[in-house]
């Protein structure tokens, strides 16, 4: 029950000046999620009957910054005349320490309304997705919140005209490129293939070409490489928008991360909730892959959507479903869109981790016979799809361009005044330390290599630790279709530490992710590329 | 980019030794959220690519807790060789400080499969429903997986045989009473309705005539009172187990708190995200009433579904299909519900707020001539048909019985004698301090009383400080259907601090939440009682 700050005959009214409190930064990390510290003993806490992760407002004159309580029983922490925010919040407010600072409780965000209707199933016009967006990108939701909205508008339960309002309302919540060229072009793939680095390749050959090509990437989320992570072992990818700018400018393109520009931050927000939850909602993916390209400054994009059993899209009716609603999206947006779907039925290239990521893309630049061949013909697919973007190139020749691109090392030069121009790391694709630990993984039985699973690749090439650990992965030796002896290597793992190699030894011995049979049982292929 | 602690060259192998952390209470509430600190030097952060927010599990010996991981730069904290657990965590932990401690990358809990089953929109069978709710009781859920399973069940998502599943997995989850006696009543309001404080006269009276009826309730979630909290301003309600089965034993009832049963935990975990949500699902309204309800060891229960405009149910027809899943689920667990359709067109009784409803409750105890009639003839119309449940009652006895009881003061006598069991506070009723700061709320224009908010008066009372401040909340001076005239006061709003009054005030100012009219424009009455 509530005990009075004072007895009852002593009821002095409580002055306003004994509401402040003094700002403090507390050295404790809690990433995108504001959190506030109050000392249990504090005025303002025992009268105005906060919770423990009660959503409350911290202001001081013009600022505010709505945040999670986190009560404290220790002054050395906090004291009961303090407030504390945690380290990113304290840079969000902008106010210096020891500054007075006043807490309340939080209104609720203006658009939870909505978000009270779209939980009830109701459909949501275009202001409300704006609001929504608005207020996730403002830091006004809640882990809760934001998980809410996530699930309530996750597979089916949006239709095409709401993703393009969600889309639409990701673009405006942050800042828009614009690279005063008439055509500026972006290739994206859907993802969930391991190796898949063909972005390396179809950069600089598209470049070559003299398309306009700014690429931005992600860093893996749940992969064991992204290209910003696989670019990283060759070049400096953090770099500020000016010079990205410039180096477009200078090189037709680049290969930078495209964290920091700004763009659609609404959706790194929702990241925050999808990761841990492995949320791939057809609306997010979406929403998500067409907003940061259209901020970007993209006009024409082609997009590459793999089908396999492990694939994210495992039919062929699954992946047309996909590209008619990506691409009736991508024309209300008024983004020209070309949709590829390939083959996702094993990793792509050899090598899965970011070093070994990066050598087998260096082989490909280099005409290298070790070069994976998967990956050389699928950038050469790629890149010609993009080079046909260009209005002067015949319908059908973007393949032989893009080829003699490649093999005149045009696209090679190209790469090599790119990673020149972001930072060269020097990174030797021929002589390079991988992990110190390895294991061999070898086939139980005499046959032909009939599925590789994704899924288990990658996971086992995470657990490894790629991409933390970029000399962390995965080599493989052998693909669909080989026929292979007992004890023949399939894969070998590389890590850097004992317990990581233990994980992913651990996590084969559950599975390898080889099926390996007899040539009768080769299934149907179901699709040719 | 990730950096190896050390130089390539010292690449000597880490020791198990080395991970060995020694625990720290860390005094900082979290609540029900367990959270975990590492200094961002300590060895393991750095190798095991952990991120803030990411869930680690904590080990030492048989130990183990799932946490989230906030990464500290301050020492004085956390230092390199520490680990740090929240003050809640560290409880359920269970071991003591200085002890050694390991941390690891968290394993998703065994039943995440069929939670992202659920979010996909798949039906659950009962021993999914099982795994998610150990799970859940657990501490194994993060707040994201929670809400994405509370949103993924929410209205309409589950069939009435999932919605049972659920009911089963949650009593369950916890500790199931029992009372060695052939009949257990309880009753229980879905909620909604400010004042309605029946329990407080329900439980006496039936207790009077010999019926077992041992209720614990909550306290206030998002009303200005719950019973919890009224019945606590006359006598302790915190009370252990074994006292309060030992009253019970005695006086055939009790008016306890429900909170320390362990009945139904899952329930408590779920109203963590339910709460600030505002979320109040069909779905999780009957699987929490009616697994706390069976896990108390109920055997019959009385369930009132007020409607009205502004409760929680606003037509008959809703009310219908809310009781038809409320019966399939109590047959399905065994237990007899009777199902009561009440008038929720406005508050019951005078005031709102547990000290001003306390002084209601107990005048209709002593037939004071001053206490409220609706709540009186309301309180009599349950207890008469919980009496029915006895079966040497006559149908349609029951009511007469129970207002013998309260006339003839053995109510009153029964209340006397809970209230002393439990440990009387010595509240005087006509003679309390309500809070120090008043204001009255008058009617703007002659006419008569066509309409009261109830969600807008338990805002305006909930913002003048109750249920934390027991002395605040609003004594209600018109109901529907009274003539007034212009400047009558129509309610006055009590407060204890002047912040509280100020925003209970600016509230009344968007809307008293009465509407006056003239006779000519009452509603028809939809409902009669």
């Amino acid at each position: 029950m509530y005990v009075p700050p004072a007895a009852p005959d002593a009821r002095a009214p409580i002055s306003d000046e004994q509401l402040d409190l003094k700002l403090k930064r507390v050295a404790i990390d809690t990433n995108l999620e504001n959190v506030v510290y109050l000392n249990r003993d504090c005025l303002i806490y025992r009268i105005a009957g906060f919770q423990a992760l009660s959503k409350v407002e911290v202001v001081a004159g013009e600022h505010r910054i709505t945040a999670t309580l986190n009560v404290v029983d220790d002054a050395a922490i906090i004291s009961p005349d303090e407030i504390g925010l945690s380290e990113d919040a304290f840079k969000r407010f902008g106010v210096e320490a020891g500054a007075l600072a006043r807490v309340r409780h939080a209104e609720k965000p203006a658009s939870v309304g909505a978000l009270f209707r779209k939980i009830n199933g109701e459909r949501l016009e275009k202001d409300d997705y704006h609001a929504i967006v608005r207020d996730i990108t403002g830091g006004h939701y809640s882990k809760i919140e934001l998980t809410a909205f996530l699930i309530a508008t996750s597979n089916g339960e949006l239709d095409r005209d709401e993703i393009y309002f969600l889309t639409d309302a990701m673009v405006a919540s942050g800042r828009r490129l614009e690279w005063q060229e008439h055509m500026v072009v972006d290739k994206h793939c859907i993802g969930g293939i391991p190796g898949n680095r063909t972005s390396m390749l179809v950069v600089p050959i598209v470049a070559a070409h003299g398309l306009l090509c700014p690429k931005t990437s992600s860093r893996a989320i749940t992969s064991p490489a992204g290209t910003a992570d696989t670019m990283e072992v060759l070049a400096n990818v953090n770099l500020a928008q000016d010079r990205i700018a410039s180096i477009v400018r200078e090189h037709r393109a680049c290969l930078a991360w495209g964290g920091t520009a700004d763009l659609s931050p609404a959706d790194d927000v929702m990241i925050s909730v999808e990761r841990p939850l492995s949320l791939d909602s057809t609306t997010q993916m979406i929403a998500s892959i067409l907003s940061k390209k259209i901020a970007a400054g993209s006009t024409h994009l082609l997009l590459d959507i793999p089908i396999g059993p492990s694939a994210k899209v495992k039919t062929v009716p699954d992946a047309q479903r996909l590209r008619k609603l990506f691409e009736y999206v991508a024309s209300r947006m008024h983004l020209k869109l070309e949709v590829v779907i390939t083959d996702g039925r094993q990793p792509i290239g050899q090598g899965i981790g970011p070093m070994l990521e990066a050598r087998d893309v260096m082989r490909v630049l280099e005409n290298d016979p070790r070069a994976p061949q998967d990956l050389r013909h699928k950038s050469l697919n790629l890149a010609g799809r993009m080079i046909e973007f260009d209005p002067d190139v015949r319908g059908g020749d973007g393949y032989s361009i893009a080829r003699d691109i490649l093999e005149s090392g045009r696209a090679l030069h190209r790469m090599h005044a790119i990673i020149e121009a972001q930072g060269a790391k020097g990174f030797k694709h021929d002589n390079f330390m991988l992990g110190r630990l390895s294991h061999e993984v070898v086939a139980e039985r005499d046959g032909m290599v009939l599925g590789i699973d994704n899924l288990q690749i990658a996971k086992i090439a995470r657990l490894a630790g790629a991409p933390k650990v970029p000399n962390a992965g995965i080599d493989i030796m052998h693909k669909l279709g080989d026929r292979v002896k007992r004890g023949d290597t399939l894969y070998i793992i590389y890590a850097e530490f004992p317990s990581d190699l233990l994980f992913a030894m651990q996590q084969c011995e559950k599975a390898s992710g080889y099926t390996i049979g007899d040539d009768t049982e080769i299934p149907h292929s179901y699709l040719e590329f």
